[in-house]
This record gives structure tokens, C-alpha cells and sequence, in this order.
């Protein structure tokens, strides 16, 4: 990492904002790598190549804008959501590719904090490219969508987002099951979108037998991006349960369809016992243990869905870094009740303090985003 | 009510729009009187008078746009709320005020729904002033401001906001009572606003014997209209206790500085028990008794704030009006098990369903405001 940062022309910003839409698009489809957008300026500033990396092994996205720029990338600009490689992994470093296509100017929004990769920068200004770091605040989208992969790196464990569905008095199941009916069939298609951009779904144990889920990608709601619903509709995150004591059903269907790599919809099923990855204090087992098996499969981006119990030791372990809830509109007769029955003995030092990251409305229900705070 | 239904002109659009602002200073003041707001327009289009009614007895708002507009109103429009008044109560017609000052259209938002105020459309197009009721969905705020107001006509009770802040798990209230710091300072004061806004703002015992407040307005945030906000400091909405059995102390906070009609941001203290308006199945004073009660004396508008039981009676009765949330982005440690654990029976038959009618970040918090459906 090296270079100045400088104000970016709005022809950057814009083809910025583009590479990180192109890098969305690999979200749950390049385990281990991060995801990257890529957009190719001429000298003139016009838009030649776009790339994004759609799969560990495949191109990278530098080299795929290049390869659709040709010629037009000589003395122009490539706009990178994170740093280019400059180390020979699966393919070529980027920075070779981007010195051997002429370019002039390389924006890069985000650096690259892995020792072996980084560095495509300073490789790239020794050899005479102006290299600009994108300032503070410009950074932000291109930081979110790499935000799991980005905090895997740090912390040697997958990022966990934790998604709930409850009602507005903090219901998310009636006795009988029907839980799955609190959220609208809009906000569970919006879930099955989170699902294909992970690189794998945890449930606990008791979820599997409560509700025999299948936990694959179906019924995905059109992004409005056709490249993107092509890619997505292929997705198969790694279905896990933790399971300390090895409870699952053979004809559980969490297990229905499993082959290595999965299949598009389908995921493999890995079931994750005490023995496999320890048992942790309250018996199940160990969280930590589990994300490093994870981790050590490649997986950056968890999605944690029920059970109650599951989550809840998620968050007093402090293993939650997104909470993704979908609230519906409506009050339990005796989950009212519920809402403002005195706490079982929490005082307000006990709360899990968040800060809501973004808000939407998603048919009548709605979506909100949070994130840790501190 | 009479008079066509054509489109509205862009002045006079703008002039509706500006009239319900001015509705909106009367929140609070007017019981038992709706708020309405009023614009005159001269014959050109120009905004030469604006009105709104401040307080039972106080001019109507039409009376105070004519007088500011003066001659200027002749051959004019004036823009109105609600439909003006025909009866001479405690001041005299509007339907008159208009005639006298020669305005040669009229503009209604919303008929009035009151056999004996209704009809002043009916004499002014009688005396050749053309009459204009505004299409469907252009009178959305006008309703809405009034929305209390048109419900207690309509059901011949008070309308409900039930104000509640919780968790995101949906606890309200930790055991050692710290509930009141559960959302934040913008929350807390954006919920004044509320209670300045409302004829009466009604509790539990429960609620005086845990907490003792004294449900006076105070810390009000300006809301970037001053003459609003001189109006709101003035505000004393009626601080009422629901207490079968007569259990709130002399000395309570929700007692202090009681006066016959109040003084400002001190509400007189109404203490309504089983022997005033009876005794409901479940043991504390008959919901609907206590209601009528509060319309008798000309509440328009309640705010229901605590406790959990109370809240959940009103639910349950179907005498939830609208649900104002303060949502803090955090969990209750134990609370936090709460969200998932398992119903206490209920099925999802049970649920009352609600929709989400709008939606802000307050501080740290969302706050969501809800109707029920149907």
C-alpha cells in the first residue's frame, strides 16, 4: 500500500460506485477469496472494461476489464474496489496485468491486508503508475461489500450475520411451528438472497428437528441485475449444522442432495459435532471451534439462522458481527404481554448495544440492519 | 356536503399542504374540537391569509385567515382542512365568515362528519360560492392530522396511540427499573412531542407504584416551527391513571400541581377507578368505561404509555388505535433468549396484525408508527 490520497474526479467516483455494484455480484461465489469490481477508463475517461471475479479460480476482475478494454485501457485508469494482487496464486498477479496493459492511473478504494497479496500497489507505482487510495468516506461501499471477508482476515474467523425474524413485540415462533409464517413471503424470498450470498448457513441442532429445513437458495427475488440473478441462482452456500452430540436424521433434509461443492440451490451438508470441533460450556458445541472449521474450509461469510437458544450463544460470545432482522408488523395475543413482562433479572449494564446500519421496508414487514457497537 | 371533486390547482395544493401544518400547531390544544388549519388565497393565487384554531373557543381557523387577508380575500380561495362549520356554537358560522368576506371558491379537505356542524359547504354553494372537495388521496394529511378527532366521531370514543420503547428482542423493561433508559435522549424527547400533542395521557397504577412519573410535557425538541413550538410548551394534556381500586398515593408524582384545566406542561390528574366507570373481567376499571369517561370530558385523543398489562388489556380489546414504537438497536442479554423462546401457546391466529404506516431514525433509535389492519 502506498500512494497519496486525493479527491476523486466524479468520472471516478461513478466508476467506483459501478465496480462495486460488479463486485456484489460475487458474493457468495468466491470463498476463499474476497470479492472485486473492476471499471476501465481511457484516457478520455470513458468507460471501456468492466470485470468482476466471479469464483476462486476464474479471472480476476482486473484481468477481465482489461481483457474487455483491450487496447482503449493503454493510458487510462483502473478503478478497484480492493488492491490488486501482486502475487502468482491460482493466476497471475493483477499488477502485472495492469502494468502490461499501459494504464496510467490505478484508484483503489480499499487496501488488500493479506501479507502475500498485498503490495500490488507498490509494485505498480515503482513502475511509474499513479496510484491514488481513495479518501476516507468514498471507501465505505466498497469496504461493505467486502465487509465479511475484510473482517475474516482480521479476526481468522468467518464474519456471522445473524438473521431473525420476529414480530414488533419480539416474537419470532408461536408453540405450534408456525413460525415460519411471522414474515411476509417478501421478506423470506429477501432471506433466500442473504442465503445465496454466503458462503454457508449454520443452524443448530434443534432447528433441524423443530422444522427439518432444507437450507438452500430458492425463490430468489430479481435484483434488477440479470448478470447478478444468473450468478446467484448458481450459489450453493455450505449448509452446517452444529450438532454436539450428532442428533441429525439420515433422512433429515438438511441432508437431502449434499455432494462436494454442491450443486446450484443445493449446498453440501457439513454437520459439525463435539468431536469434530469441541463442545463449549453450555454444552453444545464449541462456537469457536466451529467458525475455525469453517474458516479453515474457506468460508469468510456465515449466516446464521435460528435457533433461539443457538443465536443467543452467538451473541454472549460475542460471535455476532450483523444482525440482519426482519420485523413484521404485529403483536402476539400473549407475546404482548411478553413485551413488557419484567426481564428475568437482566439489568441494562447486560444489553448488547447495536447501531442500525440501514432500514427498509420489505413488503409489509420491516428490514433492519445492525452492527456492534465499540 | 356537497360540491364537486376536481383536481386541485398546484397553488392551491401547496396552499392545503401549508393549511394541515397549520392544523398540526392545534395537536393537543383544541378538545373538544378538531384542529384545522386554513390558507386564503386572493383572486390572483397569492397566499394573503393563513388561520389555524388554537383552542375551544378560541376563532376558528377560517375567521382568523379572513381577517388576516381582510379585503384581499375577495373573489378569493380559501383552502380548508375540514370543512367549515355552519352552527353558531361558542362563535359564530364559518360558513358566514366565508360569505361576508366575498371569497369566490372554497377548498375542503374533509367533510365534517358531525350532524351539527356539518353542511356549511351545502350553505355556501347555496349562495353561488363554488365548493371543491379535494379528490381522493390528496386529503391523506388533512385526514391524518385529524385522525383522532374523525375516529372519536365516528365511534363515539377517544382514539389510542400506544406509545411503547423496547429492545429489539422486545423488552421493554429490565428488572431492577432502568426500562426508562431504554432508548435514547432524542427518543425520549421526540415522545414529549406526542404527549404535548394529545388531550390526555394515560397509565396503569402499576406504572405510578413502580415508576411514580408525573407524565408532565417537558424537554420538547423544537420542531423547527416557533409558533408551533410556543404552542406546545403551553400544552397540559389531562394525566390520567386507570386504578380500580384507588391504590395511587396522595403523594404521587402524576398529583403534583393539578389544577382544574391545568397549567402548562402540567396536566390536571384524573384518577379513574372501578367505582367511576366500572370493573372489567379482568379485575382492573372497564377499558371502554374509562374511555367514555375521557370523551365525556372531551379527550379526543389518548396516549396510552405503560405498563405491560394495560397495554396488553387495550391490545387485546381492540381499543389500539395506532402503535408508536421507539425501537433501540440493542439486546437484553436474557432478553435476548426471550426473543425465541417459545410462545406461550399462542398460535399465529392469535396475532394482531398491524401495518406499518411510517418509519424514522430517531437518535440511535427507529421509531415505527402502526395502525391496526382491517
Amino acid at each position: 500500500m502506498s500512494g497519496p490520497t486525493t479527491p476523486l474526479a466524479p468520472v471516478e467516483r461513478a466508476a467506483l460506485a459501478r465496480a462495486v455494484v460488479l463486485a456484489a455480484r460475487g458474493l457468495g461465489g468466491t470463498r476463499p477469496n474476497p470479492v472485486v469490481g473492476c471499471v476501465v477508463l481511457d484516457a478520455a475517461g470513458a468507460v471501456v472494461g468492466e470485470g468482476w471475479h466471479a469464483r476462486a479460480g476464474d479471472a480476476h476482475a482486473e484481468v477481465v476489464a482489461l481483457r474487455a478494454a483491450g487496447e482503449r485501457a493503454r493510458g487510462g485508469t483502473a478503478v478497484v474496489t480492493l488492491e490488486p494482487c501482486d502475487h502468482t496464486g491460482r493466476t497471475p498477479p493483477c499488477s502485472r496485468a495492469l502494468l502490461a496493459a499501459g494504464v496510467a492511473r490505478v484508484v483503489v478504494a480499499v487496501p488488500d491486508p493479506t501479507p502475500r497479496a498485498a503490495g500490488g500497489t507498490g509494485t505498480l507505482a515503482a513502475a511509474g503508475v499513479d496510484v491514488v487510495h481513495v479518501p476516507a468516506g468514498d471507501d465505505a461501499a466498497a469496504r461493505r461489500v467486502n465487509e465479511a471477508w475484510l473482517l475474516a482476515q482480521r479476526l481468522g474467523r468467518p464474519h456471522v450475520t445473524w438473521k431473525l425474524a420476529a414480530t414488533l413485540d419480539g416474537r419470532s415462533a408461536a408453540a405450534d411451528g408456525t413460525s415460519r409464517w411471522i414474515t411476509s413471503p417478501e421478506s423470506r424470498a429477501d432471506a433466500h438472497l442473504l442465503r445465496a450470498r454466503s458462503d454457508a448457513v449454520v443452524v443448530g441442532v434443534g432447528t433441524v428437528l423443530a422444522d427439518d429445513p432444507s437450507l438452500t437458495v430458492r425463490d430468489l427475488p430479481p435484483t434488477g441485475d440479470d448478470v447478478a440473478d444468473a450468478a446467484l441462482a448458481g450459489r450453493a452456500p455450505l449448509r452446517v449444522v452444529l450438532d454436539a452430540d450428532g442428533r441429525t436424521p439420515p433422512g433429515a433434509a438438511v441432508r437431502r442432495g449434499s455432494v462436494p461443492g454442491g450443486t446450484p440451490g443445493v449446498g453440501e451438508t457439513l454437520v459439525l459435532t463435539a468431536a469434530d470441533v469441541g463442545r463449549g460450556a453450555g454444552g453444545g458445541v464449541d462456537l469457536a471451534g466451529a467458525l475455525g472449521a469453517l474458516h479453515g474450509r474457506g468460508v469468510r461469510a456465515v449466516m446464521l439462522e435460528g435457533g433461539p437458544r443457538l443465536a443467543g450463544a452467538f451473541v454472549d460470545a460475542g460471535l455476532v458481527d450483523r444482525v440482519r432482522a426482519y420485523l413484521a408488523p404485529a403483536l402476539l395475543g400473549q407475546g404482548s404481554a411478553a413485551l413488557v413482562a419484567s426481564a428475568t433479572g437482566a439489568s441494562m449494564d447486560a444489553v448488547a448495544r447495536l447501531a442500525v446500519d440501514d432500514v427498509a421496508r420489505v413488503g409489509p414487514d420491516l428490514r433492519v440492519d445492525l452492527v456492534p457497537l465499540g
